[in-house]
């Protein structure tokens, strides 16, 4: 079952207020949860791509908590869509980072691959639609 | 025959009117119809691009259903522009998303490989052109 | 020789007057023309993007006439950026389109491989240097 | 240990006042440092990528040193995070450049890879996001 | 050493008034100059992409010209920066075009690769960064 | 309905009696029929490789009627392995060449791909298990 | 757990006595198993590679079939030699074919990627070490 | 028209009795030919691959012979299976090789590509199938 | 310093005596070591294969402690071939396997990559030169 | 002017008088020489594959001295063929290998790319054709 109580945080390195903020990007391979409409399991990768709020109070995702929190997935059942609103939702509302995108791609079910994008926040348009 | 009875929808499970919109991309790489011209088949790929429209009328196009409704163009003699134009028609008309793209990518007939882009609504800069 | 004459189009299918535009886009791999300089043969790709006027004038080039006026090429003795400024003027002068891009993109003489990129009208952000 | 004392640099070939800057990129393929966590070592690449301020103060940085400075991370416990971040402001506290991107990207930990972006002064909208 | 005056031009194909102007991109991945401090040959490849200035007066540059023009550093001592810089500003001097990039891209030393870009000119910005 | 009829041949132009044989392969990325079992379609890709029979006797299979014969299959409800033995069957009565490979490479259902590989007469061990 | 029930077989489509044998070649992307050390998901993919026995006897296994005992390793603890091992041996016990393999391809722990191959019967050497 | 008297040779370099026979390939991405059935243009790429008689009587085809050679193929009507004998019996009538090889790679027709080799003399089976 | 006393091992799970043996293969992108000769790191990957001997003595390496192992190596002055024969050794002395293959491949150092091969025992041929 | 007078060896590694031998590989991507017919200068990549003579008297060549005699070919006037002869013929005649390969791929003239093997001694026959 997810568990959001998994994810672990620490403090953004940006600490001195005239330092440049900095983009952040994970890419897991290793994605899967269970289709609940025919209880086949789905496979994908998940991206968290953000940019964590100024100091003091920004902080980063701290990263074998993320994996035991994706891995938390496994055994649910939940659409592709829902997947990524709660991940995204999840991790926005517990770092509130000064932006936030959540990409999950699917290695397809019935010969259609999918792409499923959520986006938080003022999203610079240099990394929007990707 | 194309028919777009076979289509069906889910709710979008973006229901907290502050929640960011998400972005859903089906592509697939098994589509075949039939040239009206010489009568022989043609081969490519589907993808399908939209922003569902705001809750409670938005609505996410199902999977099984969209796979089916492809198949139904498997007989049809129709040529690459009008089944780009039909299925972006098709689908805009039913699901009335925020936006939506409809790209066929096919693998060529005499040496010449096509692509054929369609869209509706107001498209963001970051997604045009793909 | 080059002649313009073996192109044949047929009207755009996007016929109702508040659909949106579409782009469509047909590359060749199989060009060549012959150096006027060296009388070597020259081998490139192709690649013709343009958005239809609207309908009723709006037309479309078709594939097979497309493919023939490209191997009326195959003899001439003409440059690269004169080949691309021919095709150019040729479709843009007998389609009126929309807009138009005609990229060229050849193999290379003495270690030096070129791309030639030729536009008409007005052609959008998304579009321009692809 | 990070050791910025190695980094040498030499003046910006620009010194004719009316020439257009340029922007330089070295990357390596090669950059180890250690996880604080785990004591196992991490391994990425490290792409810098800057335009010179303009001359007579401009200065370029000089690969050997720059090389011997990525490797005094050698055995040095530091996160992905604030590896990028010491490079970053480094870098740019000693070239002053007109700006400067540094980006990290890692070869991954229990199936996460990760990418980490730091940037100073005004990036062009072109190199954003890269 | 670099020879300026074996480079050649013809005049733009591009003759009438309101024709779309062109871009032209020429690469040669055999290019290479030696390092002055180390004495070893650098290789890499040159990009070079411009668009000619209107007729009459705009040229184009002739392919086996600049071909030898490239040969002619085989045996220069010179850094990366500064050949980057003297190709850039010899072909803009002599060209005048509308624009120019010159775009160079080493095999590496010590483990790091470089690429150096130049321009000249409004350079649009579909191809900034390129 | 699969129709063998289709097939047409041509003499092997290896007509000397000392001259060495040839190695015929032709792929089709373009093979679609339909699952027995589920009525949804599969599709594929089709290599026919072999050496035709000596001079007088021995034929190649013309191109145009290779492709309208695997039309035929379009409709059929038929396994891969089925499939993959129907046609190796059929060209190997009809050509009764040296030696013949027939080789389907499938897109997958339910995740997973397949390649099915059938194999006439003495296959040299260079062509084995390709 | 573990299924070896889950699996189904049709005849060979091989049934003339003189018929040449065939292989068959099932990859799945889709595989994983727990670390029963760490208890952490493993990911792979699974190739299984056969000769089906000579009919009336040989038998081909079922694709559905073959994907639910795939997945009923899902949350079993077992280490990437024994899942090799166990698969292998179910299969070859099951079917009896006149050889199989079986590969299991692991995206890697702890920077590790690793292969594991099992054989059973008389493989020809075109197929070995594949 | 096919020109054979275009092709020139040079002795081979190996001339010392107990020195080791050299193994040479040349491929040509750029060859093009007439389908005599269609009167469309066919092209592909060409591949010879020999190892020259022994000194003093071996030679060595000279390159820019071969790519004359090659060129005078361009508006002959020929097909696929034709080309490939016709080269590799002219090379091997004029040079005497220790063996030869001739691949013709086509980029296909009707959506089939083909591949066809020719071989003379006692090919090593290293190279056999290549 | 290179510690084989790191390395651990787990029985083989091909117990019975009639089962067929299994070929293990380990890829570690992230070996580094450093040269005695200039003192800078190199970087490469290191692959074992190997098939472990009969139960009851054949043993399999434990990932984790063949990680520890390799990491021993980190700050180690010593050559590419010796690297590549020290740990080939080591592995073979201690799993005594029915045969073993050790593998380096060095992303270069001054414009040269090196891949070293080591084998012992009977290794077949087709794992051979691989 | 090669100079065979720059290579240096140092003793093989393999000093146990049953340890399996190794077989070393060197593959520079930056060779380039002078074309003794147009005077333009070639560019392509060199491998050297070798096992050395057993100890006490077998040596492997130094990586830098290896750099520095490819690097004197750089204005030399010869063919491809006598470059590929002349340095195997060097290197066999200095190291005295078990056996050797050298192996030069040139980025070709005229549009036809090459390459060119030469070997000396017993190559095994899974290094042949390589």
């Amino acid at each position: 079952m997810p568990d959001p109580a998994l994810l672990e945080y620490f403090p953004t390195p940006i600490t001195s207020p005239d330092a440049a903020p900095i983009v952040i990007e994970h890419t897991s391979d290793e994605f899967t949860s269970v289709c609940p409409k025919t209880g086949h399991p789905d496979f994908g990768s998940v991206t968290l791509r953000y940019q964590p709020a100024a100091a003091p109070d920004g902080v980063c995702v701290e990263l074998k908590s993320l994996k035991l929190y994706y891995q938390s997935f496994r055994n649910e059942g939940i659409f592709y869509e829902a997947v990524t609103h709660a991940i995204a939702e999840t991790l926005n509302g517990q770092m509130k980072p000064a932006w936030l995108q959540l990409i999950t791609d699917w290695k397809g079910r019935g010969g259609i691959r999918s792409v499923i994008r959520a986006e938080h926040g003022d999203v610079p348009q240099e990394w929007r639609g990707r």
